[in-house]
């Protein structure tokens, strides 16, 4: 392998790295935030922990093909832009775009370690695809649970939102 | 019903409205880009026209909720920041990149769909129900076939980075 695809497998695992870590970011703000969901509270924290092991597991094999160590580039860019603005769902304390969100980023979770096993197949790295396809089942079955509990946040959300003086929105 | 669960309805059909007008744009930028990846770009062109015929459909339940007769709100606040964030993604013309963005941006629009028909349900909005269930479908289809075909797109990518005077990008 030449170091060109070198070069781009490092940059994408340097996304996924930042992709995690704005993760947790997003899944701590939300289970704060959330007083009147108690099982997406409870499945936002078992996915908070899976996603540290992720990070680490992403820098594992950054580390194996960093020969730079340079410290990490600053890719504050197109990841971050996204999980910034996902963010701002977030931030308007709303749990219906709060999952939709959540949903959404799973998926592109999903989209990176696709495309990163691909990629792993490339290199012949087969720690990374082993790893990657399991951080992919977890993520998998993340999308899976906030989706198939929407249609219930959904109502739920109505119906507190018609009920006077309470707080439907968390 | 009252005029709660109305409000949150419309105001959810609109942001599904802004986020297909969003589509547009993004797959539209994306197909006119793309070079070196027929099918995708003939898969992109075909999802356009989906795209153009769910804008009217969502119009045609608007009309039907809309009683002031009011002009579109501005709702240029969450979904079309995300769409700009991954319209960023997008301008790096990088197929790799646009592949994920395109099929995070269909999982965006199957969350709210799923959303919008739990929503219809507590309406009793049989038509908006039926019409959000055949564009889910389409999306669903869409998102499919991106992300079936990532691991080829990301491996035609990385051939074709490796071999020199290519534009591997697009």
């Amino acid at each position: 392998m030449t170091t060109t695809t070198q070069e781009n497998y490092l940059d994408w695992l340097r996304d996924a790295h930042a992709m995690e870590e704005q993760a947790e970011t997003m899944l701590k703000g939300m289970a704060d935030r959330l007083e009147h969901y108690p099982d997406l509270k409870m499945r936002i924290e078992q996915h908070i922990s899976e996603t540290k092991e992720q990070q680490r597991l992403v820098k594992s094999v950054i580390d194996r093909y960093d020969t730079s160590n340079s410290t990490f580039k600053d890719i504050a860019g197109k990841v971050t832009a996204m999980g910034q603005a996902m963010g701002g769902m977030f931030a308007s304390d709303e749990v219906v775009k709060g999952s939709i969100s959540g949903y959404v980023f799973e998926n592109l979770e999903i989209a990176s370690y696709t495309s990163l096993i691909a990629a792993a197949k490339v290199l012949g790295d087969q720690e990374g695809e082993r790893i990657f396809t399991q951080i992919l089942e977890q993520e998998k079955e993340m999308a899976k649970w906030v989706l198939e509990h929407l249609p219930d946040t959904t109502q739920k959300f109505l119906a507190r939102a018609e009920a006077p003086d309470t707080e439907a929105k968390k």
